[in-house]
Formats: structure tokens, C-alpha cells, sequence
């Protein structure tokens, strides 16, 4: 959603990615996180970092459907691109981008440098000066040679969250 | 709903209500409205207040469910009952009690003395200091004798809001 | 402070007030206490309540001096009045009126009802909710007669906070 | 104040330095200026930033004296160096470094990269997110050389300040 077409993320690859997972109905979420997004996308935009959220519905699956998480998104003025995170394959509650990173629960954190490697991820609030910090020397990272860059597998991005609706 | 049975409210003549119109996607409601009420309800129960929630949705009406509207209540642990209003007769958006309130917009707090009659109607924030005082004004008054307190029929209670479910 | 001419607590007999006991460089005061009687003096003042404030400095007795409490007054936008706590007779640290009242420190918050009775004595925060509640509370009751409403000894107010500069 | 023995700033060549002016009686600086103060103090001292306060008194200078300011400190729980900012030698109400810097007002927040250039001057508040950024950006500068980095006098740092005791 908010994006005219999905989004790879291996052709982001260059880019600095700030990708937050969120339940619309987790209250830390609404009151902390998505604001704290928002703000990172209004300050580091133009620095060229790309702010993603992720739906990450791993309880209360039938109330945030995607036509609520629509909605939610126009009520709390959300502009960055947020992708839905795949069902489980297995019937399980844990959809699978969550299951790929062992996420804890939400909201999650992960700090995607210019390689794709994954290089943090926070469960739970990280306070606005140290965030303000990592991103900015995430940004001021040149980008690696192609050799020396490859992220191992458990810490590349999976599949599950290369498309974003 | 987080009621063992519908609540009559032309039952609860003589305990003062507070009641607060609110939509599960608005920010207002969710940052500022939902945790005065939840305030409200912990601080004045011992003094036999009783605080109801109504869920007015004239907006994204797909969006905002009972199903969602449960586990919203959930995970905001919102604990005094909550009832949804019906939606209009018309097929219009605005749902009945809205209607006979002619309410603005949400959030809207109610301010009921012990009569039934209707004291406050506020559209949006009041302070915590006044809305304290206002309360504490009506726990104060003496219940009228039967003759002497009808509400004028436009103050009324409508029956729109009388079935809290 | 902030009057013409010293306040006679006795002659406010009748009016509903509320004192705040507090030091300028206590940072509880200065962020909380200090603020919430700037909104009760706004709120409750066309209702008759009269809120004083109590320099009583029992620590630091050197850096605030009733020159910095001044100027604290006037940067802080501070317009109700004001006093001084007498010093100790006996040279130590705790002036007269903490004395008297046995306060623990700063803040303290004392409601006084109409006949001059201490009706609540708070050391720390008390929320906005139930502060409006209780001020509301003292402000509908009735002067009590004069033979009825006489406070004990103890309870009444003390001649060291009856001098207001 | 904080500090075994005077800073002499020239001294700090090679770190990064967080300089804030303030008055103890400035309510943005209690609120807003000294808080973020502390917390970049505490964030940003295992990468050796240097972050010292300045008490630049412009107004009610007897009632901002050192005596006060100490207390202050110690109620407020300040950690990091603060000096005091030299009288005019005019008999002016300016002190000498806000002279030397043009400040507007306080709070002034200067960051100061490892070759002791000003590199930033704001006046008013600044967003942690922001100030995260900055502050890391002049970490990750690596010391420029002795020739190119020499500050332009007016940017240079001012005997003002050099002296913190």
C-alpha cells in the first residue's frame, strides 16, 4: 500500500532501509512506533533512507484485515509504503516474514544497510537520539564492492518480504 | 460488549453516566479519549459512575467491525462496557444515536446526571482538571424526586443508545 | 508575592483554597506541581477558589532566595500569590509552617474548605482527574455556621502561613 | 562546576563537543534543553563526545549567582562540566561568550566537530532524531589534518569559554 507498484527489495540494494513491523491494534505500536516512523520518514527522506512498515498480523487475524489496515493508514496520516506480511504456509498464526527473522512479537525494528544486510533489530522502543544516531551512520556507510557485501543467508532479507503491496 | 447483559439505560436513573462516542481508528480517541475514560472509570466506579463507550463508526464502516472493535478493546484493555451504535435507518452513514445527538464527529463525551437528563455534550478534548470537577458536580447532586426531573424529550435519552450489547 | 498587600489566611474564611508548599529548584515542583496550580488557579478562580503558593525551602537555603524566587515567579508566568515560610525559630533547617504542618517535603498540596478546615494534606502527585474532583467537592459544600465548623487546633492553619508578602 | 579542573577547550581538539547555554530559570532549558543534555551525555560519552554546559545569565543576574546554579546541578542531577560565562567588560547584561557568538537567547546548543570548528548553532529546540543524527555524523568524521582544518576566528572557539571551572 501507499506505493504505485510493489516493491523489491534487492533493487533497493544501495538504498539505507528502516523497516518497522507493526500490528495495527498493538497499542505500542500506534503510540510509539508509527510515530517514531513517521518522523524518520519526514528527517531522512531526502538522505535517500527508505521507510517501510510491515503488517506483521500474527494474532486477531480476522479484525486487521486489509481493508482495516487501509483504513488505519488514512486515519494516522501513514505515507511510507507498507507491505502485508504473507500467512503462514503451514495454517499456523506466524506469518512468514516474522517467522524468517524469529521476530518476538511488535513493534520490530530492522535496520537494513546499503548491502541488504540486515545490521539490527530492536523488539520493543528505541529512544529517538540513539535511532537518529544508527541511521545516520547507516547513511553515511559507503556502499561495499559487490564481493565483500553478500549478507549470509539467515540475515538477508527473505522472500516474504521482497514484495510489498 | 465487556457486559454480562444489555445495559437499560432508563435502568441506570439515578447513577451518574459518562459516555464516550469514539471510532476504534481515531486518533483523537485512541491517544487522548480512550485513556481518560479508562481514568474515569478507575477513579469514580467507587462512587457508582458509571462509564460507557459507544462505537459511532460514520467513517470506513468496513474497516471498523464488531470483530475488530473486540479485539481492540482487547488489546487496549478497555474494561467498562461498550455498546455499537445501529447504523442509520436510511442507509445513510451516520449511525442512529449520532444522529439524534447530532454529533460532530468523534470523539464526543455525555455528560448524564442521576435524572437522565443530558448536562455535557463535548466535542472533542476536555481537561483532565475539568472533567474532573464536572464529575464530581453531579456525583454531588442529590437525586430529584420523580416529578421533577423529567428530561425534556430533545435531552433525553434517545433509544438508540438505551441497548448496549 | 504577587499581591498588593499580605494575604490574612483568617480573612479567607469562606473561600475554598489551595496551597501549594514547594522549592524553586525542586524538579518534581517545577515540572509538575508548579503547572497544575497555574491550571487550577485558570479553572477554578471565576469559582472563588483562591490558590497560594508556599516557598518553603528546607535545603539549599542559600541559592534560593526570595530575589531568585522572583525571578522564578516571573520566568514561569507564575500569577497567584505567593509567600515565604518563616525560618526556623530555633536556627534549623525546616521553616515554621512545614514544621507545623509535618510536611515531608516538597511538593505538598493542602485543600482548605470554607470554615478553614485542612481537608487534605498530599506530599507528591495527585492526578488532574481527582484534583479537579476534590476542589469541585469543596467548592459545592456550604459555609458551615460558625459554632459548627471550628477546626482543631492542629488542623487549623497555622499564624506562619498567614503572612503572604 | 563538575570537573576536577578547569577544560580548556583548545585541549579537546579531536573530539566532538555538545556545548549547551542556558539559564537555570529558562523554563525551555529546564523542560526541554537540559533533559535532552543528560541524555546525550549519557548515550554519546562511550564515543568520547564531550558534552558541557554554560550558564550564560543575560536577566536576572542576582538571582542566577554560582551558588544557585551549583544547587540546581545537584538537584537536576547534572553530571556533565557546566562554567560560567565571563561578565561583559562594558558593564553590559551580556555575558562575553554569548557576545562572541551572536546567541539570540537560550537555549543555544553549539556542536563542535574533532578540529574544533562550530559546525551547527541553534537557537531553541532541536528534535532528538535530529540531534542523534548530527551528533553521529561528527563522530564518524575522522580528525582532518592540521593545516585544512583550522576554524575561521570568528568561528573558533572564544577564550570565553575556554575556561570551565
Amino acid at each position: 500500500m501507499n506505493t504505485p507498484e510493489p516493491i523489491d527489495l534487492e533493487a533497493q540494494r544501495g538504498r539505507v532501509v528502516v523497516a518497522c513491523a507493526f500490528q495495527m491494534l498493538c497499542p505500542g505500536c500506534v503510540s510509539r512506533a508509527i510515530p517514531q516512523m513517521k518522523a524518520v520518514h519526514e528527517l531522512f527522506a531526502k538522505q535517500g533512507v527508505l521507510v517501510v512498515g510491515l503488517h506483521t498480523v500474527f494474532e486477531h487475524h480476522d479484525a486487521m484485515t486489509p481493508i482495516s489496515l487501509r483504513a488505519f493508514l488514512l486515519e494516522n496520516q501513514i505515507r511510507f509504503p507498507v507491505g502485508v506480511d504473507k500467512p503462514a504456509d503451514d495454517g499456523g498464526l506466524i506469518p512468514q516474514t516474522m517467522q524468517t527473522y524469529q521476530m518476538q512479537g511488535t513493534p520490530t525494528l530492522l535496520l537494513i544497510d546499503r548491502s541488504g544486510r540486515l545490521r539490527q533489530q530492536i523488539f520493543g522502543h528505541i529512544l529517538d537520539l540513539q535511532l537518529g544516531a544508527e541511521i545516520s551512520q547507516l547513511v553515511m556507510d559507503s556502499v561495499p564492492n559487490e564481493t565483500g557485501s553478500a549478507a549470509t543467508p539467515e540475515q538477508a532479507l527473505s522472500p516474504g518480504v521482497n514484495k510489498l503491496t
